[in-house]
């Protein structure tokens, strides 16, 4: 049996799966995120507990621990530096703190974007990829990268920052402070951003009513189930994304020539609305013969891809 | 003793050389690309046996046989197909040829940025790095990627076209076919195009007497002379080139959070007058806990690269 511990700004998780990723057993609370992060730790302590007792297992048949967490973290001592939604976690040993609990069981820490990549390619659409990239694309758009068959986490756990390669020069500015950041032309914020702009000219009726009548409150979720409803500026809008999106996995298919490239969150929800777009500016951003042999597809795990991505850590890799 | 095969469009070289980066013999002639595969074969097939017999060595004492080409090839099945400056080679299977020639030496083909990648990370300025990348700067800009300590190929080894990555969205046409590739901001004849337009505005006098008096001979050489003496529309064009190879190479920094990243030729020539802005833009367009683990040098190995790199792909890799 696997551990997988989810550390998430809002939610903590503790889950007991197979190796197989089969999810035997969950327990997840409020992360408050306020607390400090021993009391947090303790608490996942306690659901991980709980969770073996669920899954009528014991500590002793642990034969390893996941944890997936926000980064910047560092995978070789395990250690957590103050992710941007758990403030006061600074420089937090958590895989010592699980060590200590589970004597002999081994710990590995990794973001949670590595951990989807690795989940998505036991479990899910990467399956039978030798070389894939994953990317999140919901409030932010980050990735986890394995090449020949293997994580590759760069030189200080820095590797698959996709969402911050510079697509549009002295463009909008991004949450990291640069501009013109993939991240700033085609997550989530950035959908409704366009969107907020492209109201100016008083087009939109289906995607102000999907925001409950106040264009203030429109997210990207908004403008994709109103571009499902035909509204014409809603679809324009995710072109506008899905084409800066395309740009950016051209460039990653000239640098990276994977076979595979999955999209999370707004592509599971938007499908070929936004994927044709981002597929059509891969066929004009790359070259042919790199792009022939990447298939584009969206996430496949759903609801699941948090345990199996704390899980899929817990699995050892062959290195 | 390793053989190295070095396949260009204007010349053809065979060398003996050591797995520490001696080169013991060698010998080299006219291409001629418009004889057939097998003449030319044939003809490096004597050069051989002259650096074998120059070397005072022998077939048996080989152990393997590296063949340094222009892509597109296929390292699998060892086949070359068609680079750029030798046309008439339609999927010729190099490796077979040689091994036919040389019974039970292995041998290997891979592309002149991989190789030379390769020959920089073993004897040149990429030694002791575990991520690194090797960028050509000249005519084209290719590149060599070495992650956790191997060659990464790619899934149809096309992995490493770093120069085709798109930096200005509607830029100039590259060779390429494409618009605004980095190879077509950066490269030796993007850097001619830039001073040729800015000639426009009656500057750049000691550029003029760098190419002989006359501005339509003007290559990106001339350029680096003008420079080094202080012509300052050379040195301003040097200044926008490098910004863009800055944030080309700051997009790699983000994706791939290299350790290392080698530049060739242009940059060899020029040093700071082009690293300079190169760094700056890196500086702007990358993270700071990324670019900090990251530096940006020169190549190392000078005339011996071309030789070195056909050696180091005779040298086996640990995979």
């Amino acid at each position: 049996m696997l551990l997988g511990i989810d550390i998430g700004g809002t939610k903590i998780a503790a889950v007991i799966g197979t190796p197989e990723g089969e999810i035997v057993a969950r327990q997840s609370e409020a992360t408050n995120a306020e607390a400090t992060p021993d009391a947090v730790l303790t608490r996942l302590n306690g659901l991980a507990a709980a969770a073996l007792k669920e899954a009528g297992a014991t500590k002793k048949s642990l034969t390893g621990i996941g944890i997936s967490c926000g980064g910047p973290l560092d995978t070789q001592t395990g250690t957590i530096y103050r992710p941007p939604n758990l403030p006061k976690w600074e420089a937090v040993p958590v895989r010592t703190w699980f060590e200590e609990k589970y004597p002999g069981v081994p710990v590995f820490l990794d973001n949670d974007a590595n951990a989807t990549a690795l989940a998505e390619w036991r479990f899910g659409a990467g399956q039978g990829a030798k070389n894939l990239i994953f990317l999140t694309m919901g409030t932010g758009i980050g990735g986890g990268i394995i090449l020949d068959g293997r994580l590759y986490r760069g030189t200080n756990d820095l590797a698959g920052e996709v969402g911050h390669q510079t697509i549009l020069i002295n463009g909008p500015l991004c949450g990291c402070g640069k501009h013109g950041c993939l991240e700033a032309l085609a997550s989530g914020p950035a959908i409704a951003r366009l969107a907020k702009e492209a109201l100016q000219y008083g087009r939109g009726k289906k995607l102000i009513a999907e925001a409950g009548g106040n264009r203030d409150n429109i997210t990207a979720r908004h403008v994709v189930e109103a571009a499902k409803l035909g509204d014409s500026l809603s679809i324009q809008v995710l072109v506008e994304a899905g084409t800066y999106m395309g740009i950016g996995l051209a460039n990653l298919i000239q640098i990276l020539n994977p076979e595979r490239i999955i999209l999370g969150t707004i592509a599971v929800h938007a499908g070929d609305i936004i994927l044709d777009p981002i597929r059509k500016a891969i066929a004009e951003y790359s070259w042919d013969r790199s792009a022939a042999v990447c298939t584009i597809v969206a996430a496949e795990l759903g609801d699941r891809a948090q345990d199996l991505a704390a899980v899929s850590l817990a699995i050892p890799q062959l290195s």
